[in-house]
């Protein structure tokens, strides 16, 4: 059984104030509709779980009615006050032990065999991430703004999501950073507290996060892209 | 004395055999007569070095009549086998002591403001780098693919340019390369074999480089808003 969990109870704040960027519309539907979608149609995905700001529920069961359309199982549930809290909340409304794949619910243009090749990973390994060699050159700075470390970029990767895992792994990750008192921005940062190894899964294709404005236009063009 | 050196020498392959990145044509001219434009209207530079493949003078020269129309000193200089190669060609043809600024050719988008920023602190610190704090989340993996290091991302930045250096310092950095038999990626690398700090100056707009055929349409869309 292979569940989506999808964290759509941030607001972000790059978008500017009062601006839901989960909600923007682009390439006819909202954001998050379009993440929904990947999920709801990747063929190794079971079920979907969609985690929430309090309040918003209606709106995302009108979403579901209007765009989505879902295919297969959903529920919602109610975010917490980090990301991990969200996540830790989506997980413990997964009934049936199995793999689980965490997605930003910013993150519209995933592709399925994406999707696919992370679970089958994290089945493996027991953890794994979608990642993007850096194309950046990047450099760490120190408190005063010089550049203190020249990174090597033949090993550096911009990840991104899903994030997989097995429902063991990643439950036993967030009780230790809960433990700890952390917070931690990514899941795969929960794994090294309990020294679990994850396996970075390359993606073929762009699969960017709506962040700032100018991302919208170039997340509608692939969209349009991957409907043709 | 502000020289700027357009680096328009490589030709790239992410984009596809046979494909010249920098005569791509976006927003009505070839990617590389934008970053020209932009150094030539940028108040801070007296005079513009192009580093072309040898055999692509007469094709620049056209660029320049059709497209660029400089209104400031230009000069073509043939690059050579690796970037910092290019580079040490277009620092050779800078006959004032001064300041240089040191471009991206496939690096359209560039402000003004921003040129202005970095030799400023590139003539109180001796060497400066355009830069965008790291908006993804970013791991360095290990020979296997997996996660070896989860690194703090509030230090992370991703270093455009242009890279502005005193010219002495430059000159020093890039001898030290060579006698070391080093190829660096970047001009900020080679500052760091001299004991050079190199100071980040946040972009405060996007500054993307053209790389692969999705950046295209992105790269657009901001030269048409820049244009407005």
């Amino acid at each position: 059984m292979n569940t989506a969990i999808i964290v759509a109870a941030g607001r972000g704040t790059r978008m500017g104030p009062g601006i839901d960027k989960l909600f923007l519309d682009v390439a006819g539907a909202p954001v998050v509709a379009h993440t929904w979608r990947r999920f709801d149609a990747a063929p190794s995905i079971d079920e979907v779980v969609l985690v929430v700001r309090a309040g918003m529920e209606s709106d995302f069961r009108e979403l579901a009615a209007r765009f989505v359309r879902p295919t297969k199982p959903w529920r919602l549930v109610v975010g917490g006050k980090e990301r991990q809290d969200s996540v830790a909340n989506g997980l413990a409304a997964v009934a049936v032990d199995g793999l689980v794949a965490i997605q930003d619910g910013a993150r519209p243009c995933t592709p399925p065999e994406l999707i696919a090749r992370c679970l089958e990973a994290a089945g493996r390994v027991g953890a794994s991430v979608a990642a993007q060699r850096a194309t950046d050159t990047i450099k760490e700075s120190d408190d005063a703004g010089l550049i203190a470390t020249h990174l090597d970029r033949s090993r550096l990767w911009a990840v991104q999501t899903p994030q997989c895992f097995r429902l063991d792994v990643i439950r036993r990750a967030l009780a230790e950073v809960r433990k700890r008192g952390l917070v931690v921005t990514d899941d795969t940062a929960a794994c090294a507290l309990i020294g679990q190894s994850v396996e970075l899964v390359e993606s073929p294709f762009p699969n960017p996060k709506v962040t700032s404005p100018p991302d919208l236009p170039y997340v509608g063009l692939l969209l349009e892209a991957s409907a043709r």
